[in-house]
């Protein structure tokens, strides 16, 4: 809750998005109705709305991630946007300037929204607590803690492909320990009341006490899997495995990687998502990832509507300067 | 004509540009005139039009080329577009992704315009094939094989500057057997109707068969040079040369390196060109790179021209999405 | 007065932004009112002005800087402009292309402002030398020359917090030596009619001759604070010491650092500056940097502002092409 009281503003209104757990499950719906709204935008021939003209985005990464700043540009563009894109480890801080007077310095700028991808956990955080609400913050990721807007649009993929959360059997399967895309999916879904959440991973990469946060553990794929109506694959995040929690890459496949024979568990109809990059046939076999029942593609194209609608929401939350 | 399926739609519009070969020469001059259109664009006070408000070009950079880059960026901006600056080799393909996928995920952000530079040739004919027609490719260079908007923009400085083709001699010097802009600019010449097209260059740095092009082959420039209207200088792709095709630098300047002495066997009239960056005192002389028959700097001017025509052709070849 | 013939008008407007020095007092006045123009601009909902819409500016950084690169990108945006970003360190000169035919090029894709970052003092100016009227220069920090627009924002500072500057005494602290900054506040200071202008550093870090740019020259803090109204505490640049100028960082911090200890030497209403980043505990307090007479981060702030004055008085000295 200490977390809501940074994130929402005294009526409710989202003024950064951090995390999305204890976030109410009225707010997440509105935010998946306006991306909703959003969808149509990406198709049409003028890609393009006034909503945000004469605002600035920056795009804060201390973590390389081509791809989430891609999609946070571009919705940024087609909100009319300014967009300016730093890279922080290669700049101040290597003068030896501290994160909070960049951060300072930065806001000195009037930038209304800082877009932050960071390998630590809570450094979202850190900067909302540090900034002014005249800026807001949207977590793009931040070490294995959260990573909001990735689940959000895993919501809006459910929701459009398999309808009432109420009804939905979901399987998150592989590295939940080093996952911030897991945390954040089982908050989202738990909060949108999915009627089960579970998780499936060999026991050395499950976090302790998964359980508490409202999920079923399971080890085996074949146990796991049956009956869900979704299958949400992780990536295997090798550049965040210490030690030997895993034998092999092949072992690893062998167990828990998602083939036609092992998505046969699920219900007939379940539908396969995947944050991407994928590893294929490492978590998943390309003719599942390129099967009929994938949305690994759309889920990216939901991902701009999503930005779209958190950037128009913090906007919308904030009081006009004086 | 195989490409031709995939970069010309059923009714003979521009669907991608991969390469100028087997392109009707209407179309070629219905690009150059587009272009000659765009010119005074960008010599007015306000250099820019809403031609392509709203919609998002992709600059897909798997090989460093900041010139090139800019130019389609610019030229992207004075439409009016979204630019997205995506530099591949250093981005998800280094975590194992896969290029096709890399490439379905941009496309899923319904981009409209893929810009690409690639060190392979067929990168860009390849990318073409795995996507959706939604998205239009412009080959920005793609290994040895072709590089259409260098032709085009040299095409329309040979226009403007020289008139009609059927009466032009033109003479291309240098390291033909690499170069991907001597390909395209044969092409174009030969498309387009030029009296008469020259290749100049030491045996070793001729391909094989390139007469079957359409040229005349000589590897002297007092030879080849007789007469002609235009002599377009290569830049010596010192980082593609492999192996000793070239006794030196300063051999190669002795011979080929065009000179005022040299260019006297021209037309009394002919004009120098070249696609930059140049080499002084390798591939050409200050005195006639600084000439006042040189065009090399409204070469880059018309450049831009030249890539606004292509992306509204090709914008205006796509069929809005449902 | 040669630089003048550059950077003004024949009826005195500004040209090219390379130095203060030398300029009339009137026209840095009048660049002032401007900025103060564009301060609320940038606290509005919609912080963009179409002032300069189809204009084009090229960041050319040849020396990393992210963050002066992005309050003139900011600056540009707010006012419409087009911006490129061209690190030209790893560009066409690694090609082997000289920086004249880099620059020419640029100009030929109708730029309409430079922005040039180069660490040989009198880079700018160089460029202006050699390119057309059509390109205005602004001189982001040359070398240990000149950084005009960081002047420029101090000024504005000191306006907006300390009144007329006939009745103001300034201290300007730390390593002159190897100090841009410090020579162009020096010049504005001096142009604008302050009171008095004070150098304050130790012997083996002020230039030969520095009181014939019209300051009073101190060796000691307590010497030096006397009475001032603004103490300017300039950034130890360790990346451009040579040699064994400074005994160590904690020397310097005990002798020149500004304490609240020290800044009691100075006016009991005296505010404090600099240029960022800061060094916490090397050329300043924490306590100082972060307390009420600090205008470090108004600086930041104002630095939008000051930069957009400039674009827009540079594009309205241009004559329309034909």
């Amino acid at each position: 809750m200490l977390v809501n009281n940074i994130q929402l503003t005294a009526d409710g209104r989202l003024r950064h998005l951090l995390t999305l757990e204890g976030l109410p499950a009225d707010l997440l719906t509105h935010l998946l109705d306006t991306a909703e709204s959003f969808v149509p935008t990406n198709r049409q021939a003028v890609k393009k709305l006034p909503l945000l003209r004469g605002k600035t985005l920056i795009n804060l990464f201390f973590e390389n991630s081509t791809r989430t700043r891609a999609t946070f540009e571009l919705a940024a563009q087609r909100l009319s946007m300014d967009v300016l894109n730093l890279d922080i480890s290669t700049s101040s801080t290597a003068k030896g300037e501290t994160l909070k007077d960049t951060l300072k310095t930065l806001e000195a700028m009037h930038a209304d929204i800082f877009v932050v991808r960071h390998s630590d956990s809570g450094a979202a955080h850190f900067i909302a607590q540090h900034l002014t609400p005249d800026v807001a913050i949207i977590n793009a990721g931040d070490g294995r803690h959260a990573h909001p807007t990735q689940a959000l649009l895993d919501m809006l993929t459910l929701r459009r492909h398999k309808g009432d959360f109420n009804q939905l059997k979901v399987a998150i399967v592989g590295d939940i320990l080093h996952s911030r895309v897991a945390r954040s999916q089982i908050h989202a879904l738990n909060i949108l009341g999915a009627a089960e959440v579970r998780v499936i991973a060999p026991k050395t990469l499950l976090p302790v006490a998964i359980e508490d946060l409202g999920v079923r553990v399971f080890t085996r794929m074949a146990d796991g899997l049956k009956d869900v109506d979704a299958v949400i694959m992780l990536r295997l995040q090798k550049e965040r495995m210490q030690g030997a929690l895993l034998p092999s890459e092949q072992e690893f496949y062998r167990l828990y990687g998602l083939t036609s024979d092992k998505l046969a568990y699920a219900h007939p109809q379940a539908v396969v998502m995947h944050p991407g990059p994928i590893n294929r046939g490492v978590e998943i076999e390309s003719a599942v990832a390129d099967g009929e029942r994938s949305l690994i593609l759309p889920q990216v194209s939901y991902g701009l509507a999503v930005r779209m609608a958190v950037m128009s929401h913090l906007i919308g939350a904030q009081v006009p300067q004086p």
